[in-house]
């Protein structure tokens, strides 16, 4: 798979302050996984950090680390940081609200009300530090996010995500058609235009370092093809990734279908309107057609699994066994609100219980196993941003994340299990399943972005 | 459905001890639900507490109860306790361990060996009080639980659950084929008369007064005919309750049928060895005949519905509104360790939830509603407690609990969801929604079981 390159947007401006905050032995009990279907574990061992990357996980210290500052975390784990690939910022105000809802119901009562709010930007930034907070305090470090058709407002969550240390990409939604006047926008091409100059303009002065903007076209039916076709253009000329919705009901598809009759299925529509060429993540895909499948692997499109909206939202069960089989890149998604918790802990549980409901019908589709779930929240999710390639400042490429291997961004998880794991001596391996299934924000004691403590 | 009478066993010496402190108004917002379908709710009310039994919930406090003690919980949120109808009080040591096994193995490794060192009290008092622990700074306030064969392991499990405040049904299991031999009884019968026998005398002697005995064979398959009908005439003698498993899998079912060929399903196979004629319990019921229903709702046999397990053990999502349509009375299990959390608000989502996936292969069953989840998870569960009957204590009787009405036994959750609810303004089943979904045992203030509070 080629990796994309950037001309200047997205992260990177050489972030030189704190190299020597950024340079450090991590001891404790460290695991880590670097291909779906194994978990590497090591005792008592050291991490090294140098300038914000791993050097490796080491039984004995090296000698040329020695005089590294040494963080004791003896007796915790030491996990990488999860990444979350599809989450609705704005959707954090209302998690857990009218689940009872059939989609289209929850869409009009819900959802585009609230999205309505965040030209208020005194409103977004109430609702939209809420989310970030919850989200610092929890397990994942990195994130894609949609926001709303608001540039100013989206703009304004990106300064947030900095702020807060975590790695983000942030995309202000695309909407011209099949939505509330409220949520319309009349020129969605200038106003896209318009959220990225103010973007490139930050970055221009050396602020999002570590935040990125993706086009965000909410789903096909909510786009015109003229916008889509507009967006495909932007994506050219910018080089930028893209995320949007794919598959996720029935109803869905066959929507689709009807607006674009000539596509052969609903990947295929965006790809006929000049999308899926960059790096791409298509949240859902709960109903591929097999050739659908055979274009996404082609295209090496990134699928962010939401476990947690294929049950609240009754769409029914992603094929996540055939995806994999088939190579399709994936990753675990929130999906907030249509998930109610941001954890990927959560959705990794979740994944695993779903494939495993799954599999009563399809008995060929081996259930996720716990190795796979754990892959699919680090370096799974986290590979999207490998894709990204250099971009401006050389410290920050190529920003691979999600595992331990050397040279990769340090994003780690301290996680003090004890009271999980009571007065009993368990296996490195039963450990981290325990802290998958049942650690909420309290057992995280440390929490380290591109090698930056952000916990405060 | 008849009250069953019980002779001697069973909650109810009078404990009057505390009735003053079990008299009193709490003013806050309050919600609960006397019927499946409706949660009643009221803002700033009051709730009256009488010798540990409601008398009601006031919009404004009768002048009557105008001496009593006003305990103050403005804004908080004031639920009835819940109940989990089914746990396995010594898989807690092992929950969320080899989740990935398949059952069979999953029992051999894990549930097995664990089970097999209660038979040491002081490893026993170590575990049990670990779980009994977790329970109480939980949501659940009244709970069904199995033990194991080891009669004073049992006996010190109600001790434990006595102390804490907690009501519960405890059951000995019996077991006495098809299990390793460290968990083979050679005289099923002889152990649990002596078993009941110590608790008997335990009530004799004024203890263990919210703590009840209740008839375990572990399943069909691991009960032999003859223990089965000593159980029955065990039963009959003395009128205890019964719980046990009913059709989880599709194996489990055909290997009942090679077990006992004569009886028409799975129920018809404990109805056959004299069972099913007392209030009785039975988890699961994932796979039933039609027939097999109609039996269950003839006899009032109340199904614990245990959705982690359904997805954990991929046994299949339990019919449930087909259940409820036939008026099968039905509450909410955590199954520990097939399920890995003890809180019944996790089973409400994951009923609500896994009754959403059944219902895209089987459009004409209806998902649960919030308000259905909540009803079962609170006076739907502890409506069993209902079929106790009239035990000696005269102020224990009718032990209703679950709800609010008149005559209940006060069982309450003071919750405080300012955190969840953020800045804003939410209608109370809304800010209920939320708790259900979102909240952990740092939400719960104060815990009510008949009128007294059990937290620290």
């Amino acid at each position: 798979m080629q990796v994309y390159k950037f001309p200047y947007y997205f992260l990177g401006s050489a972030d030189t302050k704190g190299v020597e905050e950024k340079s450090f032995v991590l001891r404790g009990d460290i695991l880590w996984s670097a291909e779906p279907r194994r978990i590497t574990t090591l005792e008592n061992a050291y991490l090294v950090c140098l300038e914000g990357r791993s050097e490796g996980v080491f039984k004995e210290l090296p000698r040329e680390y020695a005089q590294l500052p040494l963080r004791e975390h003896r007796g915790k784990l030491i996990i990488p940081g999860l990444t979350d690939l599809h989450v609705h910022a704005p959707q954090f105000a209302f998690r857990a609200l009218g689940m009872d809802k059939p989609l289209l119901a929850w869409l009009e009562e819900k959802t585009f009300p609230e999205e309505g709010r965040y030209h208020d930007l005194a409103y977004a930034r109430e609702a939209y530090t809420r989310f970030v907070e919850e989200v610092k305090r929890g397990p994942n470090t990195r994130l894609c996010v949609l926001a709303t058709i608001h540039g100013p407002g989206s703009l304004l969550l990106m300064e947030l995500l900095e702020e807060s240390g975590l790695v983000s990409l942030v995309g202000k939604l695309s909407m011209d058609r099949n939505c509330p006047p409220y949520l319309m926008e009349e020129n969605s091409e200038g106003a896209l235009r318009e959220w990225l100059d103010a973007y490139t303009q930050r970055r221009a002065q050396g602020g999002l370092a570590n935040t990125g903007a993706i086009l965000s076209p909410r789903f096909f039916p909510s786009c015109s093809e003229g916008s889509l076709k507009a967006l495909a253009e932007i994506q050219r000329e910018e080089g930028l990734p893209l995320q949007s919705h794919l598959s996720e009901s029935r109803d869905e598809i066959t929507w689709v279908r009807e607006l674009c009759p000539q596509s052969p299925h609903y990947a295929g529509a965006y790809e006929d309107m000049g999308l899926l060429k960059g790096p791409t993540i298509m949240a859902h895909c709960v109903w591929p057609e097999e050739k659908e499948m055979d274009l996404l692997a082609q295209r090496g499109v990134h699928i962010a699994h939401c476990p947690q909206a294929n049950m609240n939202l009754a769409s029914g069960i992603a094929p996540v066994r055939q995806l994999l089989e088939r190579g399709i890149p994936l990753g675990l998604g929130s999906d907030v609100a249509a998930g109610t918790e941001t954890s990927i802990f959560r959705a990794m549980t979740d994944a695993i219980q779903v494939s495993k409901l799954r599999s009563l019908s399809f008995p060929q589709e081996r259930p996720l196993s716990l190795e796979e779930a754990f892959y699919l929240g680090t370096a799974g999710g986290a590979s999207f941003f490998n894709k990204l390639g250099t971009m401006g400042g050389r410290d920050f490429a190529p920003q691979k994340a999600g595992s331990f291997e050397q040279g990769w961004d340090l994003d780690a998880l301290i996680i003090d299990d004890s009271s999980l794991v009571g007065g009993t001596t368990l296996p490195l391996l039963e450990r981290l399943e325990r802290v998958i299934y049942l650690s909420d924000d309290r057992h995280i004691t440390e929490k380290y972005v591109r090698g930056k403590s952000i916990l405060p």
